[in-house]
Order: C-alpha cells, then structure tokens, then sequence
C-alpha cells in the first residue's frame, strides 16, 4: 500500500495527532462510516475514503489495533542537529537523548511518548543502524511522534562531538557504573546516551561520555527493558 | 497444548527462571538440539524433548521470540495477601503495588519486572479483572516473575482496608492530583495503587486511597503507557 517514503499510520492517537500536524503530508484518510464524525474539520472531504472494518485488518498486522482508522502519509523530514542545536543555543537547562543501536520499533515510539511527557527536546539516533518511522513506531508514541525532533545523524560520534562544542555534558546510562544518576549534576545541558538492551553502547561511544551513571536497580534483576529505562532516566533528568 | 492449569514459557530469561525456581513444576521442557547445553544439570534428562525450529515457532504466536526454548509449566499458586502483610509486618519502609483493571498481559509483565528492579514487595490485582499468567505475560517479565510475590484478591477495596490495617498507607495514582510524586512522604509502608491507562482507577478504590497524586509529565502529553507510569514511580518510592 504505501511506498517507501510513505507510512501507514493507525490508532486514534497516532492518526490524529498526524492530522493536526502542519508538517504531515497526508495522501489519504481510510475509516469506518461510523468514525467518519470524528475526522469533521480535520482533513479535506476528497482525502476521506469510507471502508469496511476488514478492509482496514487487513491493511494492518494482526497483533495492531487501528480503532476505525487508518492513513497513508508522508514520512516526516527528519530535523537537523544543527538546528536542534540552534534551537537550544539560549537555553540554560534542556536535555536530549541519544540512542546507540535501539532497534524495536515499538520501544522507539514508547521512547519518544516519554521524552515528550518528560520534557526531552529532541531524539538523535544513528542513520543506519536504527528503524526508518512506521505505523508500529507511530502506535507506540501515542501521538507523540508529530512533535519531537527527531535527528536521524549519519555519525553518532561526530554528533556527540559537536553537541559537546554546543555546551552539552554527555552521559552514557551503564549498569556497571560506578555513580547514581541521582546523584549527578542535573543543571545545564545534558545529552543521555542509551545503548541497546542487552549490548549497550558501543564502546566508541562510551569512550565519548563526559560521565556514564547507572540506574540503582536490584541485582537480582539483570536490566531494565531499554523504554522503561529511558522513562526513568527521563523522568530522573527532568527534576532541575 | 497446555491445559488450564498449565502455561507455556518461551524466551531464554523466562525459561531458565522458571527452571531456577524450586516452586514452578515443569512438565517439560521443548529445545532445538544446539540448545540443549545450556540446560545441563537445570532439568532431568527425560523432561527434556528436542525439537525443530518449526516445531517452536507453531507453539508460539507469530510475534514472539521463543529463542529456542519452550517450556510447558503448571501455573505458580497466587500468595496471599495475608502471608505478603505477615512477611513486611516487622519493616520500617517497604511498597506493594496494586492495580485496578490493568488487563494486558505485557504491560503486566514488563510492571513484574520494574517491581522487581526497584525493590518492590509484592504485586496485588483483582482476580476477575485481571489477566491469568500467560507467556507473553512472562517474556515481558524476562525471568522475574518467578520470584516476585503475587497476590489475585477477590475484592480490591477489601485488600485495601486489610493493608490499611497492617499501617500501610495508600496512595493512589491520579494525573489530576495536586500533589507531585516526589514532593510526597515516601517513609514508612506504601501501597500504590494504579489504573488501567485511559479509564484509571474506579472511583471506590480511589476514594479509598489516603492521598492521591501525580506524576509530574507535560501538559501536551496526555497519559504515559501504564508500565511506563509505573516504572516511573516504583523508581521514585524505591528512593527512601
């Protein structure tokens, strides 16, 4: 259905904040007739198409649940880091987070619903090594995905070096940590760096971290699922 | 395959627990041949079946990663809720986790494993509402639901009065409370209690709580997934 510069986008929440999102080029909006009052003053009349409730199953997978709505849109631009950059020159305390070789998608959109919820400016991941947008990423945010910026770098060092040169003080999150991260400096401009579950960071990118802090968690428990431990983290920095 | 008293367990971390754990009866346990090392002297030989990849992958549903194990297990007994209150009556400072109508089985999991990571005593859910230990339930867990205590009650506000009485106080959840979670006494016995996301708690069980509050998030953002919530807070009571 979609091409490769296009998403399936499905769930309420996903679908619309997609709409109420000026950035969002819609191709078209599929829906049952009895959510079409839901879509009134939302989307142009000639972009809704009134369908079948298993026309819309089988345009999503099984496990997904689209609650009457599905839509075809353009993937976002991703933003630049250095307008992240810009962005934030003035600001006295912000974060962002950085992920090193994150590859579920649905923890990606979990990740993104707790940096919006938790005040986190932008997202930055590597290119390459991280899920292009998708209908499951979109579900997972709940909405969110529309306002975060999210760099998609070519180089994750390179990025840390430059946010370095902008102010930022970079932590890398490691179980073997020596320091709580309750008990760090929160003030000033932090850049969280979260590796995979299980992996971590690559150890480039650890060797970048100005400091790396860990989680207190119970060492009977190995490690946290990477979205639960990026809330925590989140949640953690936002009290400065 | 399993019967109603039995469940099956897939996923390296959720196996090799329930293996580990004196009181989880294995029936047996299902392995590919180049697997079949890593269960050395955790089960007797004859409980053991090798198998094909395909074999596995027709046991489990599509989405899940059975990593080469599946087990059929007979469900643990539920604790009591009286034995949890006999077991903390002698300390200073401990938290339970109680929700309200939370029905799906990986949020569950994925909440067993935060209780478990941030030194949380026990979990309590209303048997009815809630559903049966399952192995997605398990997997998101990866390997702690094995020894986390957990409590089906037949009547949540009755548990709530019983914990009331063995001096825990009770602090329900609540995204319109006035008081932040971190500007709240965090010393003595807590009982937190959470709702489903969206619906939240049922109005008796919140007119029940002694407080209630909130967790600081940003306006724009509606509610967080309710493990995530509920990482976020077990994190923030295990700091006392």
């Amino acid at each position: 259905m979609a091409d490769k510069n296009q998403v399936l986008i499905y769930g309420r929440h996903a679908v619309m904040s997609a709409l109420a999102n000026p950035s969002r080029k819609i191709i078209k909006v599929m829906c049952l007739r009895e959510n079409l009052g839901e879509l009134k003053g939302k989307i142009a009349d000639n972009k809704i198409m009134l369908v079948e409730r298993k026309e819309l199953d089988k345009l999503v997978s099984a496990e997904a649940v689209h609650q009457g709505f599905v839509v075809v849109a353009e993937k976002l631009f991703p933003v630049l880091l250095e307008d992240v950059c810009k962005q934030l020159k003035h600001k006295d305390n912000c974060n962002v987070l950085i992920l090193d070789q994150v590859t579920d998608p649905q923890n990606i959109g979990a990740i993104v619903r707790s940096c919006m919820a938790f005040g986190c400016s932008a997202l930055i991941v590597q290119d390459k090594n991280s899920p292009q947008e998708s209908g499951a990423m979109l579900k997972a945010a709940a909405g969110t995905f529309e306002n975060l910026p999210i760099c998609r770098v070519t180089n994750l060092s390179r990025a840390i070096e430059k946010l370095k040169k902008e102010d930022f003080w970079v932590v890398g999150m490691d179980g073997y940590a020596k320091t709580n991260i309750d008990k760090m400096n929160k003030t000033g401009k932090l850049a969280v760096v979260m590796g995979s579950e299980g992996k971590g960071m690559r150890r480039l990118i650890e060797e970048s971290c100005d400091i790396t802090v860990r989680l207190p968690i119970c060492e009977k428990v190995e490690s946290l699922n990477v979205s639960t431990a990026a809330a925590v983290v989140l949640y953690e920095l936002s009290k400065k």
